[in-house]
């Protein structure tokens, strides 16, 4: 093989695993160049919350692996590097150096992993000090140092999904009063809301001032500038920290802009291998788009999972093997406290609009045997398809040892199996771990076809 | 539906969940009679070491439901009443009641459901007050009252199973000095020896005096007649207290002396639908021989939720139903103290010996994120069929959260999966509950194919 130049953008996990997969299979055939525009790279992201919380004790423990040990490993990482622009015909990049310095770079193969970036609506305030996003290391730092500096007392999260709640946890961690603010009615918009009111009370139980239903139309500031309240549809929401969790979109600027096609979810069209729609260019990770396996269609999931398991693949194709990666159930989870939340597959509203008819049942149960200590309920639901019974999603929400129950399901689901014969598999039982019947069986059991 | 009565021997699990079963879908059309030899119903069999070990408060939080609450469902339910013959061509049973009154109830559809006895080897002093097998309420409830009363210090352990572990655990918590005696040269009979010898570690890093390779060749007692100490092949190990754990094996009198066929187990013979070789007869629980669906041979799998889901299709069918039993995985977990084990499948020799060419690995990986707090070490092996990669089997010992991955891997065998799908599968990420690419997943992609 001739010499070969792979340059990828962005060096979190997607693009650093593409990195270093190329390399180790590439070997001195390949010269991997990775472009990061911040400080970091292959950082826990999914951590950040922890950290705020004060359980991961300094933020360089988020950091797998530092620009150094890529080094090491032979690939050329350039940091503060922000590539601007693709030219796809002459199969080059152009890069703004830390110094201003603009250079560009050729690549037979290119990787794009650049992310994504958090929701911020252009809501008066919104850059104000104390208002932060939670999606970079110096972010957390920052608000970190806010909660040391300043001893806030009153937290409010905008936003009730994953880096909502567990950003309601870190505050809560922390001491503060924490108010959530969603403009749904429910939290967790990927659960049906049956199962979202779980989440609700819970939330409730724990001494969170819960408003939903209940949009943020801005945020007021004091005399210094700093934040003071959340200005919402219901009037001021007191606050002394504001943390957003608006979600995050897919950062397609540069393949937008390079003419790489953008799929209907708004991330980068990708097909099985992760090649985009130009020639010798990937895409893996928070920013490319993916296939829902059950319902077949386009799908976009920013999950750490997903972009290192997309980068193995674009790792080894662009140093001519033959990966594929499979698509996701959508499978999650998180939790606040001590109630744990998960899902895979389709949700009853999901199913519905993939033209599913719909079989749909809560069962509740418990997660070890009644008299072993530290029991705790939880409800597990079951979608499926009507007329065949196969199953289409599942979610939880319980106490300790619940979430994980969710990988079950996500196999069942990835093979097909209808309710009636996943309430018969052979599932590990001990009164540690379970009831003699997992209520995972019993809820699929539950489902009436 | 003409009346019938349905007899069913044995009131544990097996028995009761047939019997109400059976109640529930028959109605006024049936009969069901329960003849059962103790005095409990529906007890947790494997939740008496959790009892000894004074974490489970009173024995009766173990019965899940009494006599009189079966007889509010309409069951009638004998106490105290032991079936000692079965007259097939007759369809009756020979009953001795509890004041020793013998009398013949007819039966239209028999249900044996006589579990399993623990194993006591004919060694010199078995029988000495201060040596228990656990194997009943009243054996847990003796135990409990010993260890309060007689406030021993030595305890020892024969046999490392399930059982084994578990009472080494009730000990440990209990305060008492542990010594564990099996005759293998490993725990954990069911696991490859590599992984048995983490579970080893595990209970000498607990301060287990653990002696592999050493059999038991009988039980010093004192002028009192209570147990002083064990002998073994390498000496006297003193001892104020002593637990067999030397498995169990299928109580089969009943059905032997009746001509029903035993299986090559030594279990009670039984079709997909829990008959027996004889009219009529059902077999559900610890005293029925079933499938392992891996190797398709016959397998005894003495546990809880077998119990509860043959008593189910027994219930179903004694009525007129036709379900079926798929058959075992062999999956099963325990814990002493923090350290988790799990199997399901074939383990490398069981796969050998079903003919399989085997390809296995074991792989290294942690319960949660690096930094998450609580994270553990955890490993699983893999076993898989060396041409194809269709997984076999695997085994996992780790910290807490480890045991309930191998519902994953259950799914996934009872799936026909291989190795390469499996690694790509979509299972739950958050930093508490797992590193980004789960441990099961790298798992795996580590057998080498």
């Amino acid at each position: 093989m001739e010499q070969r130049q792979i340059v990828v953008v962005g060096g979190d996990a997607a693009g650093m695993r593409a990195a270093s997969v190329a390399k180790r299979r590439g070997g001195d055939d390949v010269d991997v160049v990775v472009f990061e525009r911040g400080a970091h790279t292959s950082y826990a992201l999914c951590g950040l919350p922890y950290f705020v919380g004060g359980l991961v004790h300094g933020a360089d423990r988020l950091v797998a692996r530092t620009p150094e040990q890529h080094r090491e490993n032979g690939i050329d990482v350039r940091m503060g590097h922000d590539v601007r622009a693709v030219a796809l015909g002459a199969h080059e990049v152009e890069v703004v150096g830390p110094h201003g310095d603009v250079t560009r770079e050729r690549y037979d193969r290119l990787v794009l992993a650049t992310g994504a970036a958090p929701v911020r609506p252009p809501l008066p305030g919104i850059d104000a000090p104390g208002v932060s996003s939670i999606h970079s290391i110096p972010d957390a730092v920052a608000l970190d140092a806010l909660l040391r500096d300043r001893q806030p007392r009153r937290a409010v999260v905008v936003g009730g999904g994953y880096i909502g709640l567990e950003m309601v946890e870190a505050f809560l961690l922390r001491g503060l009063e924490v108010t959530l603010v969603e403009k749904l009615t429910q939290p967790m918009a990927t659960l049906d809301p049956e199962m979202a009111e779980r989440v609700a009370d819970a939330l409730v139980a724990l001494g969170v001032d819960t408003r939903l239903g209940v949009g943020v139309e801005g945020f007021e500031t004091g005399a210094d500038g700093w934040i003071t309240g959340v200005a919402t549809e219901q009037g001021i929401v007191p606050a002394d920290v504001v943390v957003l969790g608006l979600g995050v979109r897919p950062r397609t600027e540069l393949a937008r802009d390079a003419g790489i096609e953008i799929g209907p979810t708004g991330a980068i069209a990708t097909d099985d291998h992760q090649r985009t729609s130009a020639p010798d260019v990937f895409a893996a990770g928070d920013c490319a788009q993916t296939t829902n396996r059950v319902s077949g269609k386009p799908a976009w999931v920013a999950l750490g999972t997903h972009a290192n398991q997309q980068g193995r693949v674009v790792g080894e194709n662009v140093v001519g093997g033959d990966a594929t990666f499979p698509g996701v159930l959508g499978t999650a989870v998180t939790k606040v406290c001590d109630t744990e939340i998960a899902r895979t597959g389709l949700n009853r509203r999901e199913a519905a609009d993939a033209g599913f008819d719909v079989a749909a049942a809560i069962t509740e149960g418990r997660t070890r045997a009644g008299y072993y200590p530290g029991v705790s309920k939880m409800a597990v639901k079951v979608v499926a398809e009507a007329a065949s019974g196969r199953m289409l999603g599942a979610q939880i929400v319980g106490g300790k040892g619940a979430a994980k129950r969710v990988d079950a399901f996500a196999v069942a689901i990835w093979n097909g199996m209808t309710v009636e014969e996943f309430a018969q598999l052979d599932l590990g039982y001990a009164p540690p771990f379970s009831t003699p019947i997992d209520v995972s069986l019993l809820a699929a059991r539950g489902v009436r076809l």
